[in-house]
């Protein structure tokens, strides 16, 4: 396979995610193309300096890509995943960025041999989504997980390594199955857990006008990822149902405990518990 | 009474609250005392320039002040109630930044009628705590509620406005019962979720060490408070019990029925909750 600088790279999807990918990789390969599905959304890819080329038309560009890299909803992904293969070049590298890995990895089990299939998913996000809220420094000192599957060889590894490296991020190589149990926990539970408390509070507290008055940073900041894309975030919990539920139901076990030593007489186990998650609330983020 | 600028100010407490609270007050009064448990606290306010003069002495500084600030954890404010009138010059403004307004009050409400007591509880705060955390614009444009007793004067009430003016915050008026239960929602509640979510990562994930490679900044903003000082927690939900378990309770019913709705075999009904969920979050932060 040739070297990143020789590549043509294309990006399919022009969201946050895809924009702010395609403007990091800039300079570090041959050329960076644009897929989105909106002629606006391309033009303005172009205008930003994202990409070298922006268009609609993947039949156009798809064949003449040494890498594609999909940067669109994990079930779209899917969808793209039966109809790209036979636009693509012999050898060439197909990447994703979704969130979720075990139902991608096995679409792309099914994919031609003469293409390399690799998953990826970079630990980075904000609560903004499209074109405009792109940003290059979006994946700098992130964690950028890369799935390989049993086919994908040594050199298509290596060259998604490099890939990462250009926009900044540490690779870090997992299972399809691990990676989608983390996130659940990780990442797809804090998500439901931001949009319920957006909900509670709409609910019980959003009739008094000094609600909104008094929210604080505390607030804001548990819920920001409520913000997120609904489409991205749908797919998200739609493939990864099974551990989000497990996610789910392992905090409800604790939050019923916690709430539960709240209301006891006794304030030690309170205290213990609450003492306990801020040692590794600190521990994690020093 | 005196206006502001010719004032002798006692901060009780210097840890974060207090200590920021002294600082953005210099230069807006006549001096600004602050009196801490631990001679080193009260030595490096000092060095800070934080307070004009440091001490560990209550019974000499309080007297002479025009207006005390106890900064201090709630229930801790409420001791200091019991104490600390007979130590009061006449007049005095004896306010307090206690997160949970009503048990506080109550005590206010047993004062000497010579001293002049109002509530306050300021908006902002910080995962990290103590003197060394403690930074003047804290406060910027935060509300800061004042909950006024029927007894306290109105050029009380306007003393404790130009403070909350003087740091750069907004005052807001509230009954004591009203902005507990919004604090249930909007503060106390975001804390117990962020606790029980670490703790649910802690039990869940923390055995495979990949799941903090991957922490991404969703989590780390999601349980940012769980880092929050935890005599000052463990007191706000003590002394506001009642409000925060009816906040915890109405919190999981909207959860389960999320987490329903993402084990359910149709889809609209999840995606219309997100998209609500969406649209509250950037109604509220636009």
């Amino acid at each position: 396979m040739k070297p990143l600088r020789e590549c043509t790279v294309a990006v399919v999807g022009l969201g946050l995610m895809g924009g702010s990918l395609a403007g990091a990789l800039h300079g570090s390969c041959r050329s960076v193309i644009g897929v989105a599905r909106r002629p606006e959304t391309a033009a303005r890819a172009e205008r930003l300096h994202l990409v070298d080329h922006g268009t609609t038309d993947e039949k156009l560009v798809l064949p003449r890509a040494d890498v594609v890299i999909l940067a669109t909803p994990v079930r779209t992904i899917i969808r793209q995943l039966e109809r790209i293969p036979s636009l693509l070049s012999e050898g060439c590298l197909l990447m994703d960025l979704g969130s979720t890995k075990a139902e991608i990895v096995a679409a792309m089990a099914q994919l031609p041999p003469y293409i390399h299939p690799l998953g990826g998913h970079p630990m980075c996000g904000k609560e903004s989504s499209g074109i405009e809220a792109a940003d290059p420094t979006l994946y700098h000192d992130r964690t950028f997980i890369l799935t390989p599957l049993a086919r994908t060889p040594a050199e298509a590894i290596n060259l998604g390594r490099s890939i990462v490296a250009a926009v900044g991020a540490r690779p870090l190589i997992l299972d399809p199955i691990r990676q989608d149990r983390l996130a659940a926990t990780l990442s797809h539970l804090p998500y439901l857990l931001a949009c319920a408390l957006i909900l509670t509070a709409d609910a019980t507290t959003s009739r008094d006008p000094a609600a909104w008055e008094i929210v604080a940073s505390g607030f804001r900041d548990t819920t920001r990822v409520a913000g997120s894309d609904v489409t991205m975030m749908l797919d998200i919990l739609l493939t990864n149902r099974k551990a989000v539920l497990e996610a789910a139901s392992a905090f409800r076990t604790v939050f019923d405990e916690l709430v539960g030593l709240t209301g006891d007489a006794s304030e030690a186990p309170l205290r213990a518990s609450l003492r306990a998650s801020r040692k590794e609330r600190r521990r994690m983020f020093p």
